[in-house]
């Protein structure tokens, strides 16, 4: 707290000896004085006062505190440090040529974390917790991990706010925070159309502003396989939209990994089967089942054919290779919409359900899924699958975590879930691949996760919930006006307390402030109605 | 036809001794040849054969041809030579290093134009007509103007394609190409947000390549005021969303004058009145109607002021600058959606009403427009207003041009305005503010501006249509996304013959062509459904 004495000799009069002037003109012109913007999401507690502090982005530096586990080197800490000063000091036009001229007026933000888990990939169990203390000449971050820093770090970038001058300030301020759930995804569907690397980072900054933690990677589906697989390369050489331009190599999956794991978000791949898988058939013969009609077979596939011992051999192999190449501890299996037409109409399927005592193809897609959660069990990965599998299995025990996704009362399905024991991940309301303004911002706002009869415990089966982007219609060229900013407003969900934030009047001009924020960091974040934004979207 | 002999006696073999085993190589990779994509619109004759000619951007030049009545120095066709010259061959670096290194292989396109109209900008009358032939080593194109050369040009781009590895060919082809309708426009609203200047100028470049020629610039409405006047400079300073950063300077509206031209286009600015205008009552004081409430001036104000002569003498100061500015005979007067309760609720407006034998609020809104059309006319311009005049006027003569807007039976109220010797533009099908995949493209492809009853020469009093991007939910972050490629079926319907062009399922796989061509000319348009394009949006 001896900061705190040196901030009460410090006022930004004696700071900026032309202040009081610069203010006269200011107030003559009749314009108004920025103040400070809006945090999105909202921090757990926070104080903050009117008292502010000028930053000057010469005297501005990041520390590690004397205590911090993490020290200079910190891969995670020490790239956000660089990245963190272009987003506090957007007008600022060289990082690397700072002349500290003074050491007085040196504003110092230091670090502490109890962990030095700099070389470690963030996973569902990390803190996220941190706080903040903002004073004069000083503000202290401390948190438990490198992940709850790197969320301290982005609140305080939001903090920072200009006058019409462009002069930065903070004010004097207090927070407490950590997220209300500990999976906060957004799904991109890179299969229905090819989005280039640079999109993905693109949203991995972004996800980073909202305090995402999880990019769900949906990456094969019927329409393209982009995946390079080192294993199976003919899935993409024969199944993606294009061999040599629309395909992820491992360079670039390591690539988007690293990316993620610098803003302390998980990769979490999903490889979605029995069914969504036209394009596996193209590079792997006999994966799919053949259809019949007439008696014969008619040239077309349907879903992965789960009779066939191959099927198996060649999952685990492509099971193994993907659980190597993502770190994340959590797989995603897919599991939904499966057709079952094609099933029924091949004599091998009918007479393999017929030995096994199959009664209906519910039960052969869970004997399929069954196979499939064991060769990943056996690899150590938690599977995840889409609520269609917990429909439709009886062994229920096998599965680990169920993502429900399907429209209608999807807290009731959430409440079956967890009654049977299992965590679960919304994804209902979180649809955003339709636009607005029919499908706008507050509809993501106002969902209420919790809001189904429960235990406590039961309630912490509810680990979170994701934003989905689905492909039919989102490509690069607007991927980032889909997403931004109404993936925020779940990002808000899933962060702050509920009951501070269940206001959309309350709210509005704080997400406008945001979304300005976002597009002064380059997100081409849509507008949430008529209005401006000081630093309008100029990259065109 | 001399071209045509030098055209048999070259053959793709002998032009590119390689050709023949790159294509085997290029077989033998299993790659699909490139052909010849869609023209986007489709003109209305052309032949074209599988006989193909290579193209090379180090012997290929524009010139102008003998009988040309333009020559070198004519500024808008120099200047598109340059832009095509990047257009046509894409992956160019440097247009200004070219080598001629062997003058038999020079592929000419020759230009030659009727009338020299270099310096004039294209107007309602302006002939738009063309046609082209492309033969071996030699393209003619030739138009009665500038303007419709410039169409040939787009035409000639969109028929250049490249192979996998990048070489550049054109098919022979005929083409006798001429615009449906004269008028054919896009209206941006940049009061409901600021679209910066680049914003602007890149539709320009886009309404290019869809080959739609009038710019609607909806420049002012209720929240914003960005127009700059020099002779009423408040209206901007205090009415403008920023009076420094969210303003047109005349430069600004100068520029993009200017940058229309040299595509073809007309600017025609709209000044919205007597609705739509509470911006402008923040810097012209008395010109609104003050509201009453209980007996008393509420604080709030209504339309325009029509009983004050102050009201006039501004009008007509305004539409004198704005005469001036915009070289256009045509302005949009605007006189949509008056909102009459204000007015009613005005003691003088009621006195004014009494006095001049008004019987209700239409007539007053009639003195009003046809007070404006007045002044309008003396400064001859041709003044164009939204149906809601037409639908409430009683004297119709002293209109010119009536835009239909409302939903509903648009062509009851087309054959209504004709039949009353008016001319339309058809804006109605064509509102795209509101995104797809609900709004999507087939919609506005589905348009038939001429089925209604009347005479041949009723329906050429339709001289055009619209297409409307209000600003509610648009700004410069997805204008782009939001008009294209929505914006290019409305342009097919608006220039192509309506019998060739009817079909949906057929215009899908060349609109899609048409719509990776925009990308590849850096316009953020958004994909249609699932699919790629070969070269994907990358400026993220």
């Amino acid at each position: 707290m001896a900061d705190m004495e040196v901030m009460n000799m410090v006022s930004s009069g004696s700071y900026r000896p032309n202040f009081n002037l610069l203010l006269l003109i200011l107030l003559q012109l009749g314009l108004k004085l920025y103040t400070v913007g809006g945090m999105w999401p909202l921090p757990q507690t926070f104080t903050s006062s009117t008292e502010r502090y000028p930053l000057n982005p010469q005297t501005f530096y990041f520390g590690y505190g004397g205590q911090s586990a993490a020290q200079q080197g910190c891969s995670v800490l020490d790239a956000a440090f660089k990245r963190y000063f272009s987003l506090i000091f957007p007008d600022y036009i060289s990082a690397s040529v700072v002349l500290r001229f003074n050491e007085d007026k040196l504003f110092t933000l230091e670090i502490t974390v109890d962990h030095n888990d700099c070389d470690s990939y963030p996973n569902e169990d990390s803190s996220e917790k941190y706080n903040m203390n903002v004073s004069a000449r000083h503000a202290s971050l401390h948190a438990e991990t490198v992940w709850g820093a790197l969320r301290g770090l982005e609140t305080f970038s939001q903090l920072v706010y200009q006058d019409d001058f462009g002069a930065y300030f903070i004010n004097r301020t207090e927070i407490e925070d950590f997220p209300r759930f500990p999976f906060r995804g957004i799904l991109l569907d890179t299969s229905r159309h090819y989005l280039p690397v640079q999109a993905i980072l693109k949203t991995l900054d972004a996800m980073a502003y909202s305090k995402f933690n999880v990019f769900h990677w949906h990456i094969v589906d019927d329409p393209s396989f982009p995946y390079q697989s080192r294993t199976f390369p003919d899935l993409s050489s024969k199944g993606a939209f294009h061999p040599m331009t629309h395909v992820y190599t491992q360079s670039d999956v390591r690539r988007v990994i690293s990316y993620a794991r610098l803003r302390g978000i998980r990769v979490l791949p999903e490889f979605d089967t029995p069914g969504h898988t036209k394009s596996w058939g193209k590079g792997q013969p006999d994966l799919l089942t053949p259809c019949y009609k007439g008696g014969i077979p008619s040239g077309t596939f349907g879903p992965v054919n789960p009779v066939l011992p191959s099927t198996y051999r060649f999952m685990a192999g492509l099971f193994k290779e993907v659980s190597s190449v993502f770190p994340d501890s959590y797989i995603h299996l897919g599991g939904d919409e499966v057709d079952f037409s094609c099933w029924r109409s091949n004599p091998d399927i009918r007479a393999f359900m017929k030995k096994m005592g199959f009664g209906d193809f519910t039960k052969l897609e869970a004997f399929y899924i069954e196979n499939i959660v064991n060769i990943t069990n056996a690899l150590k990965k938690t599977s995840i699958v889409w609520q269609d599998v917990f429909d439709y299995h009886e062994r229920r025990s096998s599965l680990s975590v169920v993502e429900v996704w399907r429209e209608g009362c999807y807290l009731c399905e959430v409440r079956r879930v967890v009654k049977a024991g299992l965590k679960v991940i919304l994804a209902s309301p979180w649809y955003l691949d339709k636009p607005g303004p029919t499908h706008n911002w507050s509809r993501y706002y106002n969902v209420w996760p919790l809001a189904f009869t429960g235990t406590e415990e039961q309630k912490k089966l509810v680990i979170g919930g994701e934003v989905c982007m689905w492909g039919e219609y989102v490509d690069s060229t607007n991927l980032n006006q889909r997403l931004w900013p109404r993936a925020s407003a779940a990002a808000e969900r899933l962060w702050s307390d509920e009951k501070e934030t269940s206001n959309v009047e309350k709210a509005l001009p704080r997400l406008q402030d945001f979304r300005c924020k976002l597009l002064r960091r380059g997100i081409q974040a849509e507008p949430l109605y008529i209005g401006y934004c000081r630093h309008e979207y100029q990259g065109v």
